[in-house]
């Protein structure tokens, strides 16, 4: 088999789709977020302003994050320099785990790599370690969840998205003495929808299921101290697992579960990807617990946040741009064809200097295609009146249609 | 079910073992490596010596990966604010990918988020999309190769541990037309062995098969540019894909494979893994980058590295202490035991600030648990003498068998 003919020939199929990825090469510029320098053929090629990133409040050059992040360099060091296990585990990651147990109000917490290892390694080991687990999942949840379900090779049924009356019907149709886990998120990144966790929770208690909630779209931005929808909605002690992310409202990176500490503790001793890995730099959970600290206290970002998401949302609207409708900080633009999706989001970055990265299939389903604009509490009234501007005038000499 | 008694007895059958897992928890200092502050329920307690570190080199401390990441800091904040395809593709990952193409003599290169990652993807991607593979694993292969191997769910073959003839014969038995993978590691980081690569290459090639090289206990510390064992012997256009970490020698963290534009492409194209997480962080990506570059043109850190190496195991035979014999850096003292090994570690933290974790089942075979030693460039004669004393105390105190 000649191997790279069949990459390359996978690779054209790509291409015809129009859904080949190209990724724009970024510089952002700290202290002047939401602008980035942009690279073409690697050299700079001028100023962008982003609209796509998931470091929702721009925490990412918060003075508090970045100073931690030196102290912790200096004091520590780049890498942690192994494993958890084995000398990776330093005096940060055991303080970070204690905050997000606090943020979530649960007895502990464990850190992972990334949010993505975090629900690929927790319910990886949890569906295959519990005997005979059954595993309840939405049908619009993340792909790490997805593969790290798959992974456990547990008896998994799919349940129809956001709707806890066929997740009844589904775990009524199971044997009640099984074991069973139910799997969801709170804010769907890519149409911002948010799951009615109140009712999964009832239904989940009444066939005594666990509950594990990916809240990584929702910490940081939502209840009074960042702790994710679960916290706004008095939830948080109903469920047994809620995973977060410490790389987009809290701007560094990484990821993690809370729960109980017996849950926490098996997870530590038996996920292979929490154990087989170098552990986050020092400088990484420094910056993060900075974060969180910061955002448990002020809600200035949260209320900045939210306000420039009314004002996105709203102008938009009044200039006819098909905007998705939700009750979240996500303003998904539909565009429905990958290929046009692509031609506007060139449009933008080479007429406008703005960049919202097209978001195509299998990101999205077929068909739905989209601009996905993440708004940002250092958007100014400029910033809106440039990027409504720029899409109504794009609107107009492609053609394309507007919202009613 | 009752979940959290089900967790208790599982945690409870682990401490019956002798292996529950407990970390240490540290505070590497930066400038002072390999001392680093040591806590207790959250106090600093005093200072020790790591002897486990795999961050084999010290670059973690070195000025040049340190200036970088602040450097990054100030520019660009502190996480890169999204995946790599929707705004967190930085300069920095641009540039590194092409240092790790040019480390390794390849025409492209592939971040990960750390090295587990990058294996349990590329494996993962390459295994289940191209129709029909079948993968030849060595019995020795790290978790990360194994779990993405498994989640492939392509056809597996075990091979004997670093064995050609049996690596023959297994792709002999298979069908001539079928794709193939071979997929190993060049430093085994629990016993120290070096696999015969040519040996190795020649037997894939004359089957038509892919080969895959984990190099993650190799890369910067052997070859004249620290590209690793397949730079040193000279084999590196022989592999497929080389595959490493930059959390161990390079002292940051993250993970990535080299290989052609087109292999590059497509795991890039198709690997979950890949596509649906966070990118590192620029000042990640700095740090590594700059440690890179540093071991491309400096071999002062791998010649005392090795100096270091011999001394430690030279001292340790002649004072009758149990080594492995192997012809790498790593030096693993055999206790055989899990419980004496957890005794040995905790009196030689206890009684003599020298801090080395005891390495247990599943992480090693039962009945092979050890202590894996790891000597640095920074470990002086003084702290060589003071573990060397240590051990043979401790030798001495509990009875155990000297070697011949
Ligand atoms: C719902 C959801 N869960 C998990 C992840 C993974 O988190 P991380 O980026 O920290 O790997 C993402 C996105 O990346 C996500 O959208
Ligand atoms: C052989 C091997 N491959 C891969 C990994 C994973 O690399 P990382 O620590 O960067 O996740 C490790 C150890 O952690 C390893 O020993």
């Amino acid at each position: 088999m000649d191997f790279n003919t069949f990459f390359r020939d996978q690779l054209d199929s790509l291409r015809n789709e129009g859904r080949y990825r190209i990724f724009a090469e970024l510089e952002r510029q700290a202290g002047s977020f939401p602008r980035a320098g942009h690279y073409v053929d690697g050299e700079r090629s001028g100023t962008v302003t982003i609209w796509c990133s998931n470091d929702y409040l721009g925490m990412g050059q918060h003075p508090a994050v970045m100073e931690a992040m030196h102290e912790a360099i200096d004091r520590c060091g780049a890498g942690a320099g192994g494993t958890r296990n084995i000398s990776g585990t330093t005096h940060y990651h055991v303080l970070l785990e204690q905050e997000l147990a606090d943020l979530h109000g649960k007895e502990a917490a464990l850190l992972f790599t990334s949010g993505y290892v975090s629900n690929w390694a927790a319910l990886g080991t949890l569906a295959s370690k519990i005997p005979n687990c059954v595993v309840l999942s939405d049908a619009g949840n993340h792909a790490s969840m997805i593969e790290g379900i798959r992974h456990s090779r547990a008896e998994r049924h799919i349940f129809a998205h956001n709707d806890p009356e066929d997740l009844d019907r589904k775990l009524s149709a199971l044997d009640p003495r099984l074991p069973k886990l139910v799997a969801f998120e709170s804010v769907y990144s890519m149409d911002g929808d948010i799951s009615p966790i109140a009712e999964i929770c009832d239904v989940a208690e009444a066939h005594g299921a666990m509950t594990y909630l990916d809240e990584v779209h929702a910490v940081g931005l939502y209840g009074p101290r960042g702790g994710g929808i679960a916290e706004r909605e008095g939830l948080m002690d109903r469920l047994t697992v809620i995973e977060g992310t410490l790389g987009k409202a809290f701007g560094v990176v990484g990821g993690y579960i809370a729960a109980s500490t017996d849950l926490c503790d098996f997870v530590r001793s038996f996920a292979s990807g929490f154990i087989f890995t170098t552990s986050l730099p020092p400088a990484v959970t420094a910056g993060a617990l900075a974060s969180i600290r910061h955002l448990k206290a002020s809600t200035a970002e949260r209320l900045r946040h939210q306000d420039r998401v009314a004002v996105v949302r709203r102008r938009l609207e009044a200039a006819g741009i098909p905007v998705l409708e939700n009750p979240s900080h996500i303003v998904p633009v539909m565009v429905r064809d990958p290929v046009l999706c692509k031609e506007i989001s060139d449009r933008l970055l080479d007429h406008y200097g703005i960049y919202v990265q097209p978001i195509n299939y299998p990101t999205v389903a077929r068909r739905t295609e989209r601009l996905r604009i993440t708004p940002s509490p250092l958007h100014t009234d400029a910033d809106i009146d440039h990027l409504v501007n720029a899409l109504t005038e794009i609107w107009a000499e492609i053609g394309l249609k507007r919202a009613a």
